[in-house]
Order: structure tokens, then sequence, then C-alpha cells
């Protein structure tokens, strides 16, 4: 057991995910949790991953050693002041936000001295969403991401690097700004291209009727898998890392500019060599260990 | 047996995969099979998905029930130039290339009155390249496309119909043109920005050391796999769909930077509602049996 009371705050599929695995671990003493829409508590109180399904975080959070804020990032401002004042002292508070500077500033200033905040982010996910979709296996050979600064309790950041550990995560740490850059580029911009090109295509499915959906192997349905995941969650994490979208956005179209003109005017150096340096990279993932190098059939198998 | 002899000219991902599935289904009575590198050749020869493994085009083409060109794009015009003298009267000549109107106007002319020509373009792939690439399952429920004209001979459009559909492909028909705008959405666009994403995330590499790589599950790395196919198979798809691709950019670009403008304005409900709307395509592809609902780990096994 790492905690004795672990509390989760949002109850989708990171907060379910953490739940099944840390009740298959034993890593847990108790698991509460709670979630905005009384439909969501009850599918929980139904899958029974939780020991106690709470109304409000308030309740939720009392005696709770680990609290996990596991709520889109534009709702973490409320539920932290929502749970200051009922934090044990002591206890540790994290998240699960795909954004960290926003999440920060919206949560620090709502918890006491005595109870410690680590931000975190598991880079783990499905394009499935919801109390049904979590699996305790998602976090297995994923990243997870710590957040300490300088005043982080070591004692504290052990205790959650080894819950994380233990779900079978790789755990490194980073400092804000530099998270929010890095996964704007890993995530945010890839994510908000997909779903670009997945609504430029739903435009023109009105001309072609199911064209777009009946070839949709050729390339297209990766792009809407990525294009799947939660609107709140996506929107949130947009709104919350501005500066930084913004940015990789402004580089992305100037590089598409040059490919476009390299189309344009037949310049094919410029497209072969370009197609040839994005190989190298997809090496790298394979050998990281992050994909692996079966060709992938969007079926229930690989080979 | 559907063909006595067919001939592949090309021997990468499509033509073996080809190859092993009219071999395990005894559709073709002989197959024969050229390449421009000797490396391929002598590749092809050792793994023995060909009856014979000829030199040049020419040779491999005599006495040909059925050829299928399976080179890029761009080397269309001088396998037909080489080829057209040597073709039997009354066989059939097709090609596997992802454009169309271009490929027409390569082949065509260099034919003979007495030689079917019926273009094709099977909607199957993976990232991977090459003759030892192949595998007899690729075609399975993926879309085949044959582009028939007015002229077209109904027996010989019926044979080769058979034979993808013998191979496992859904076969439909289609005109040039428009294949090549349905293409440039579902396909071409998707691995163009794929291609420009995976670069910028390149760029920025170089400051993060391997970071991008390490934290590419979040989804970059879907982007990744389409951005690791043939490089010279896409300069070419890309110099010979140039209008409809960029149309189709165009609108991309319109639609991404009223995304942009929506993220620098923090309007929430504008991104939400166009996240929103993708999600329905989703539904649409899974429904057409295009993919599965399985969450995709990017590893071995799906769920």
């Amino acid at each position: 057991m790492i905690y004795g009371r672990v509390a989760l705050i949002g109850l989708g599929l990171i907060a379910s995910s953490m739940a099944h695995a840390m009740r298959r671990d034993g890593t847990a003493g108790e698991i509460t949790g709670t979630a905005r829409s009384a439909e969501t508590r009850d599918a929980v109180r139904q899958i029974g991953f939780c020991d106690l399904v709470t109304d409000t975080a308030a309740e939720a959070v009392a005696d709770a050693d680990l609290v996990v804020l596991a709520v889109p990032v534009g709702a973490m401002e409320a539920v932290a002041r929502e749970i200051g004042p009922h934090l044990k002292p002591g206890a540790t508070v994290t998240d699960v936000g795909s954004v960290k500077r926003a999440v920060v500033e919206a949560v620090k200033p709502h918890l006491a001295e005595n109870v410690h905040f680590i931000p975190g982010h598991p880079l783990a996910g499905t394009e499935h969403s919801g109390p049904y979709s979590g699996f305790p296996e998602l976090f297995e050979n994923r990243w997870c991401i710590l957040l300490p600064d300088a005043d982080t309790d070591a004692d504290a950041l052990d205790r959650l690097t080894r819950l994380w550990k233990s779900m079978g995560a790789n755990v490194d740490t980073m400092e804000v700004d530099h998270h929010d850059l890095v996964l704007a580029v890993t995530s945010h911009c890839p994510h908000l291209i997909a779903y670009t090109m997945v609504g430029v295509a739903d435009d023109l499915r009105r001309v072609t009727d199911s064209e777009v959906i009946k070839y949709s192997a050729a390339g297209f349905r990766d792009f809407t898998r990525i294009a799947a995941s939660d609107p709140t969650m996506w929107r949130d994490v947009f709104l919350n890392n501005k500066d930084a979208t913004l940015e990789i956005l402004g580089r992305f179209t100037e590089e598409l500019f040059a490919l476009q003109r390299a189309i344009r005017t037949g310049d094919g150096d410029h497209l072969f060599d370009y197609f040839e340096r994005t190989r190298a990279i997809r090496r790298g993932i394979i050998e990281a260990g992050q994909d692996t190098d079966a060709p992938d059939f969007g079926r229930g198998t690989k080979r």
C-alpha cells in the first residue's frame, strides 16, 4: 500500500484506469471518487472501481492522503477552490491535466501551505472517454511527467513516483513551461491539425456522400482516431496552452506553405528531401519503444 | 485460375502482396516480375513469390494476360513506353497508382488498340515498402477502385474485378478526376500534413534532444506512422495530383486559421463545436468497417 486513501476528482478515462490499476496492485487502501454529473457517479457506483462515490468533491477528499484532480483543465480552479478547506494536512494533491502552467496558476492559490501540490501529466490515453473506458494497463510503458518545483517535499514526490511506477509508467520530471512547449509539439498541435483535416473532409463529405468514410483507410483514418478525443478536454487544452500552441502552429503553417509552393512549382527534390527526413523520426520512435514496427491495419490485430 | 500469366512491373509492397495472394489462391497460372533495381530483383528471386524475375519490363510482359504497373506514378510513362510494343493482343494492363488522371495520360498513348487498359487503385498499404513488406492479407476488406471508361471491355473489367475480389478487396468503380479529388481529401492531404508536422517537430527536436520522440505517444506518433511512407511514391503523388491537393490544402489552411483565431481570442464555443462535429465522422468510419473501435496503443496488440 502506498496511500491509505486516494480521492479521484473526475471519473473519466484516466481516473478510472488509475482506480483499476490501484485495485489490481493494492496500492491504495481505499478509493473515493466524485464526478460533476450524476449520471457518471451512478455509472461508477455500478462499475464499482471506487469504494465510495460522493456527490461533492469536498466529501471525496475528506481524510484522503492523495487527491487526484482528473477534470478538464478549465474545471481545475473551481475544484481546487472547493476542496482547499477540506484537505487533510500533509495530503498530496496532484492532477493529470494536459497543460501545466495554467493548472498551477488555477490550483496553487487555493491550497494550504501544509498540503503538497505536485502537478502531473500521464501521457496516455485512447480516443475513448468516460468511466467505462478505463482499464488497468493504460499507463504501461507510457511516460508520466511530474512537475515538482524547488519547494517540493522529497518524500511526497517519492511516494507519488512510486504510485505511477506501480501502474507501469516511466516517470520523468520537467519544468512547467518547458512541458507546455514540448506537449504543444507532440500532442496539442497534432490534435488540432487532425481535427482541422477531419473538419475539411466533413464539408466535402456533403458533396461526395459517404466516399470520405468509405475510402478512409488511405491515411485519413488515423486522423479521425485522434480527432475523436473528448471535445471538452481539448477545448480546454487549447484555451490554456495558447502561446505555445500558436507558436508551433505558426511554424507548421510556414512549413506547409513551403511544401505547397514546392507542389505548385513542381519542385520534386524539396518534397523528396522533406519526406526522407521525416522517416528518421519514425525510426527513432520505434527504437524508443513508443510504438511497434508492425504495420497498422486499423483492425483488431497487428502483424 | 483467373489469368494464365500475370506480369508485375515493380516489386514493392503492393506487387509482392498481390503475388502472395495470387499464389495462395491459385488465381494466376504463372507470375513474372521485374524491378528497376538489381537489388530488388535479386531479393525477389530469393523470396520466391515470382516464377520468373526478368531484368527488363519488356521481357516480363511477354505473353502476359495481365500486366500490373506497380511503380511510382512518375515512372509510369517510361514503363508504358517500354512494354507497349511487347504486349500480347487482348492482354489487360492495369496499375495501382495513387493518382489516376496523370497515369491515364502517361500510359494510354503507349498502348495498342487491342490491349485493355483499366486503371486501378487499391486503397491499402502500410508504412513499410519494398519486396519484403508484402503479405497476402493486405487487401482484405479494403477498397480497390477501378476506373473504366465508356470504351472498356466488359469481360476484361469483369475478370480484373474477380481478381481483386479473390484477394479480399471490395471493388468500386469511379470516374478518373473524381477519384483524384476524393483521394486528395482522404489520403494525399492527410499525408502532406503529417509530413509537415513531423518536420516541424524535427526542427524542435534539435532544441529539446529526444523529448519529441520520448513523448510521442500523446498524438504525434500517429503522424509519424503516416509520415514514414515511401518518399518517392509520395513525391510523385503530389507532383501528379497538384490541382486537387492544392485546392484541399487551401480549404485546410482556411479552417486552421479560423481555429487559430478561436484559440487566440479564447472562443471556446467555436473550438468545442468543431471538435464535437468531427467525432461523428469517426463513428461513421467504424460503422463502415474501415477501422475498429478498439483503442490504439501503438503496441503489438489492440483491445
